[in-house]
């Protein structure tokens, strides 16, 4: 049986656990940053890493994104296919294998890559030379999240970026930074002040590298956190934010109007007792590193643990009546991470499945 | 390109991240617990959860095992089309949609499930009934892990054992229990004291049980932390153990005398200052709920953080010198959760790729 033939199915009738996205909501979220991006003037290019998922990403676009960000090749590589043309792949392409992979996907979409060491870019440089094509290029800063990324306002930053707009085969567009150690920060002032100590960096870090008189077109940061403030800096060009469009436990904290799209229908397999309520989402239906679920339109129900294959509540006050074979909804800690453990994303319009998407991106873990 | 046509090529080639398993560790493993078994008289089912994967299940068969446990009926599906007979799984089988699915098993293996409420004993009888197959029945007795399972030594573990003794289309074969909370204690005196309560309650329960006339003949309990002190009951009859064969950091620190057989390769990506490594191995190819991984061979390197895509390691003293591009192996945290985000297995022997094999059981999130 096709997968079309489970299509109009009732939610509470697709077996568990199941990746269900609610179309209502995400088509809202969607328009809302739209909305935002087209009112401050800057460009949106969503982070698809969240949902892995061209259907989504064509729903962005179609919305007014620019283009999309991507977290590594795989991922580009599975949008590309699904005919997405403008694609910034927000990390390095190390080794031969992958910039040989780099440079054909060159050949199917615009492709742009971030770069923070002056050896890849050589390496870059030669193999875009060798493949004829010419892929854009960023330069990634540091600008406090201390991972990859060559320091901001350092005289290797403008070394760089001068090198890079010097290559024959790459074309330079400009830079990329990410606030990532402060952009989810429940804190609203802890984490504006952080974003705009690190936004500042990087603006700063543009006009030292354009007083050497080198073009800067792109200038690329932030995310669901802090979108809001980045727009108001006009050093800076686009905004990478992919969160808001499925959301999870851990940026609904936030309170930035965004609602949950995304979550995962659970079957309660046993009643240990009045008090405990096990179903059958665990560690292998969604992740557990920003936080646990909780258990949508039954706040009475408090996840406390995740097992391998089991979620275990209890109530928070009182006992449960709610039987075995009860279906429940987990809105996840994490949406990203918890994506990446299915192949389908399953669409809900008014309680009823209309589409099964497949999870292009996923997998990709190369 | 066909996958075969990669067999042979060293390790370090393989494009990164990927999952590894390195032969000669794992048919050791597999090896060392067999002996084990075979000098105990008792029986070993390994918990297939772990690995997933048919390959290894069979290379366990084939060693002695009786048979394997699942988790969920997915794994069971999986494992039975590859042509494994004998299948426990080792969890409640909820709803009409997944009882309808183990009575379609039913005709193709032995399985072998569990129970906890009779409402679901009565179901399952009734579907069996329908379908005509006998599917095998153990009752689930909470020993002290407090998920699922009936209270150990309440008489409510008595009836429902007599209850599924009186079923005609199923067949009765006694209990299991799971002493989850305390079989990866790191503190030997803990997990050893903590698992001989847990086993004691469940041999009483199978001695109430046998006490009202009805026959026990399989005790299932225990896994690769305290395999050695289940065998050294009576009352129990098998073990099932999983995460011996692949292993984990967690695991790892019990002393068991399992190597490390599950790794992950990944490409030094970035070098931002001569402490920091970041390589492209983070939440997406490896778990972090039972501790970050450890660094194989590299042991001056600590893995401090796991971001989506990125690996962060410092230097334990001093500087290093590992350049980008350079490969690094990981072992991870927790085995059977990263096991799960991957759709292949590359077997390696004496530095070469030998096999990849599909997790053929990764992905049945249902």
């Amino acid at each position: 049986m096709a997968a079309y033939e489970y299509l109009g199915m009732p939610r509470e009738e697709i077996d568990t656990p199941v990746l269900l996205v609610e179309l209502e909501v995400l088509e809202a979220n969607i328009e809302m940053l739209a909305r935002h991006f087209r009112e401050s003037g800057k460009h949106l290019r969503p982070h698809t890493k969240s949902h892995k998922t061209p259907a989504i990403a064509h729903k962005q676009l179609e919305a007014g994104a620019i283009g999309i960000t991507c977290a590594k090749l795989g991922e580009a590589e599975a949008m590309a296919q699904a005919g997405i043309n403008d694609i910034l792949v927000a990390n390095e392409v190390i080794g031969p294998k992958k910039i040989t992979r780099l440079m054909s996907l060159a050949r199917h979409c615009d492709i742009m890559v971030a770069v923070d060491n002056p050896e890849n870019l050589a390496q870059l440089e030669e193999a875009a030379a060798r493949a004829g094509v010419k892929p854009r290029i960023l330069i990634e800063v540091n600008i406090g999240h201390n991972r990859c990324g060559v320091a901001a306002g350092s005289q290797a930053a403008v070394e760089l970026a001068k090198a890079a707009a010097r290559c024959r085969h790459l074309r330079f567009f400009g830079l990329m930074g990410y606030e990532g150690h402060v952009v989810d920060l429940e804190d609203r002032e802890a984490r504006e002040g952080g974003a705009r100590e690190c936004l500042q960096r990087l603006v700063n870090t543009r006009a030292d590298i354009e007083g050497e008189g080198v073009a800067v077109q792109i200038c690329s940061a932030s995310g669901t956190g802090d979108y809001y403030l980045s727009t108001t800096y006009a050093g800076i060009t686009e905004v990478q934010a992919g969160s808001y469009a499925l959301m999870d436990v851990a940026y609904g904290k936030l309170d930035l109007g965004f609602g949950y799209a995304l979550s995962i229908l659970t079957t309660v397999v046993s009643r240990p007792s009045p008090e405990r309520v096990i179903t059958d989402a665990g560690l292998k239906a969604l992740t557990p590193e920003h936080g646990l679920p909780l258990v949508k339109d039954h706040w009475e129900l408090e996840c406390h643990a995740l097992s391998e294959e089991h979620g275990r509540l209890r109530t928070r006050q009182g006992t449960s009546d709610i039987p075995v074979g009860a279906v429940l909804e987990f809105i996840p800690g994490h949406g990203c991470t918890t994506v990446n453990l299915y192949d389908q994303l399953h669409a809900i319009r008014k309680g009823r499945l209309e589409a099964i998407w497949p999870v292009a991106g996923r997998g990709k873990s190369r």
